[in-house]
């Protein structure tokens, strides 16, 4: 064997060590965590929220090395968008910490408690679910996000940012690690691996005697791959592919505002329309509108004939004739595939087989048609006379997310405080047997 | 190759075509269950409890079968006596459907709805899993139990029972399936898969498209293979290596009688003691006590050496020295660890180190005490002053149960109604747009 690969193999052995000695610090962490006082957790977030701006030079210098090295690696203006760190978003972070610890403590609060017949009491007691994993791709603000749920929640956490921002999500977990043991927080709740070595991912995987959950944030592929190949519990989503429903019965111009929105506002991320149906009573009305609108955001149509039919005329559009491949895709770009349908069902039906059940929206001033859909389609947030890009925790009152789980188990839509809990069954007795 | 072998490859080959085809059938089935009106859940519900009974001799007559065979195989008395129904047995069974037809339908709950300052109506609305598979063993009421309980919740399933009880779970599910139709449920809904070929199982295991939820009940060797071989989601526990302590500050009357119920009552279940912690301060004056109850009943006690200090003058007593691989161990018979402690922090890391997350006593006249042990075990169930023996759905009064979670995700401890459902967020707007 030659002894540069012996080396090599050393490396990421001492590495997987290394990760491994960080698995049993934020186990043992974790047992005290589940009972840590509200005043403590609190406190660590107000420490980590001053830090932010207190240590800001350290941060955007961390920055300013992701940055260059992506700009150099010819990452795309949109993407570099994404990883930069200036002052306005770091207070912007600052004060999202301070909405988390706004919010009341999920943890202790009971429920469902009841007395029964022979005098026991017995309800569910929220408890943190313990150690959360989250592996994350470039953004930066995911490591203070997910550190911070996890804080307010009682369950300790292990980071693994992405390689584009390692040196801002590694200065942001270090702004994080102070701020929370100077508060009380046991040390080692919050763990970062710093080295961006594949071999990592695939061993945390692994891991499932140290981390309850995994929570995957990034692409397809990331998702894709944890879900095959971990041996713990995942909640992930992400997947959305979207359909707004113009039902026969819609106010076309509130139907005109929600299509934009839906697909205009910030059309690279997953609660963004992919899928316009259109009831053919309110075609010939409704599209034309719709696409004049979209035309002048650059919105391209990929529509079936129907729609194309009626839109053919207007020469300032960006028409493609719908392939099948355009049904059921999520896009995140400027593109939209239209179709005309001639029934609420046709257009449950198509939402049933394409949709990824994240977000579905119908758009209909009938109070029967938006009770069908409401009980009908099967999806993580399902609207009515809205915008599909509501569905995020902070949107729905939730503070923040750790994700959107797409999934019907544990949690569904957006991941909040609450959804990192589980509950244990408290039976209080005075000397109960069974007879 | 020999022509015995193609055609046993060919049977199997269409009994995986035929699952295959019951797999179609449940899960267009269940698309339809979940929004079935109650009226007509219950009524099926009702019409099983009256089948039962209208259909008796059938199903004693199926029963016999079992029954012979077993027999002639030569089952132990003890597992003759789980397979066996008779006339009581099965009014009981029918008496405990009704009990499930009269708890409210949770499908349709909505909760957590709140006005958001845009005026949007933001709430989650509880919707069924879709469709449940069971694998079970030999007791054949668990095929009634949970069809009854997956229908209420709206659920469709797909019910795979043990070999032992062919006849038996056959002659029950045909009664639930004619039962269901006949009030309207949709045909399908509750699939038996008749075959007990081996190969039906594993295949089940891979039919993640169809089933949204397993699970497995029965004894650990099941457990394990269903666990570690499902492509979904599996809920399973079951196994219970429960504690009780009794601290300083027990009443010791209280005690003597939990730990006689939890021990005694019925040792080969999963929420029976595997072993008792007791403080040393106590040792003298109740372990004499509860080792002359015990003894009344053949309970073998296997101590430690203090335990063993204060007992063995007793020569009525079934005293053994315990081992390392007494405390962990699940009994599941007339058996019992013994081990004296000299403090609460040291039964909490016993319990902690030796638990399985399943049911914890603590026997207290102390209120810090009681509030510690309900705060620092994490465990399914914790009690205070109560036997482990109550951890069960119909005791906890959610009607029945599908089996008990040792897992923290999505649902902890008795699965009834409600752990057999998951919930989508729903938004009801007038036309808002995200900013």
């Amino acid at each position: 064997m030659p002894a540069c690969v012996g080396k090599g193999v050393n490396i990421v052995k001492s590495l997987i060590e290394e990760l491994e000695e960080k698995g049993r610090a934020v186990k043992a962490a974790s047992r005290r965590m589940a009972y840590l006082p509200t005043g403590v957790k609190n406190q660590a977030l107000h420490n980590i929220s001053d830090d932010l701006l207190a240590r800001k030079d350290e941060i955007l210098a961390a920055n300013q090395v992701d940055y260059n090295e992506a700009q150099a690696s010819g990452m795309t203006a949109a993407m570099l968008d994404r990883l930069l760190l200036d002052s306005g978003r770091l207070e912007a972070m600052a004060q999202d910490v301070l909405a988390v610890a706004a919010l009341p403590d999920p943890v202790g609060e009971t429920f469902d408690m009841r007395t029964l017949p022979n005098g026991l009491q017995v309800g569910r007691k929220r408890v943190p679910l313990g150690v959360i994993g989250a592996i994350y791709e470039s953004r930066p603000n995911v490591t203070v996000d997910i550190s911070v749920l996890c804080l307010k929640s009682g369950n300790a956490v292990m980071l693994r940012g992405g390689k584009e921002a390692i040196h801002s999500s590694g200065a942001l977990a270090g702004v994080v690690q102070g701020a929370t043991v100077s508060a009380g927080v046991p040390e080692g709740a919050v763990q970062f691996v710093e080295n961006t070595d594949r071999a990592l991912v695939s061993h945390m995987l692994k891991m499932g005697d140290v981390i309850d959950l995994l929570v995957p944030r990034g692409g397809a592929e990331l998702i894709r791959f944890v879900t095959e190949n971990a041996t713990m519990p995942v909640l992930s989503g992400g997947i959305g592919v979207c359909h707004t429903y113009v039902d026969k019965s819609a106010d076309v111009d509130k139907a005109v505002a929600i299509a934009y929105n839906a697909k205009v506002q910030r059309p690279t991320v997953c609660n963004a329309l992919d899928t316009l149906l259109v009831h053919a009573d309110v075609a010939e009305r409704y599209l034309p509108l719709v696409a004049a609108e979209w035309a002048k955001a650059g919105v391209e149509m990929h529509c079936d004939e129907h729609a194309l039919a009626i839109l053919k005329q207007n020469p300032s559009l960006k028409l493609v004739t719908a392939t099948d491949a355009d049904w059921g895709r999520e896009f995140l770009s400027l593109v939209a595939a239209v179709r005309v349908v001639h029934s609420l069902d046709e257009a449950l039906e198509h939402i049933e087989r394409y949709g990824s059940g994240h977000s579905e929206a119908i758009v209909t001033e009938e109070y029967g048609a938006a009770m069908r859909f409401l009980n009908e389609v099967d999806a993580a947030c399902v609207y009515v006379n809205a915008s599909t890009r509501f569905t995020d925790g902070g949107q729905f009152g939730l503070g923040a997310e750790v994700g959107i789980s797409t999934q019907k188990m544990h949690a569904r839509g957006p991941l909040g405080l609450k959804e990192l809990t589980s509950y244990k069954w408290v039976i209080l007795g005075s000397g109960q047997v069974r007879p």
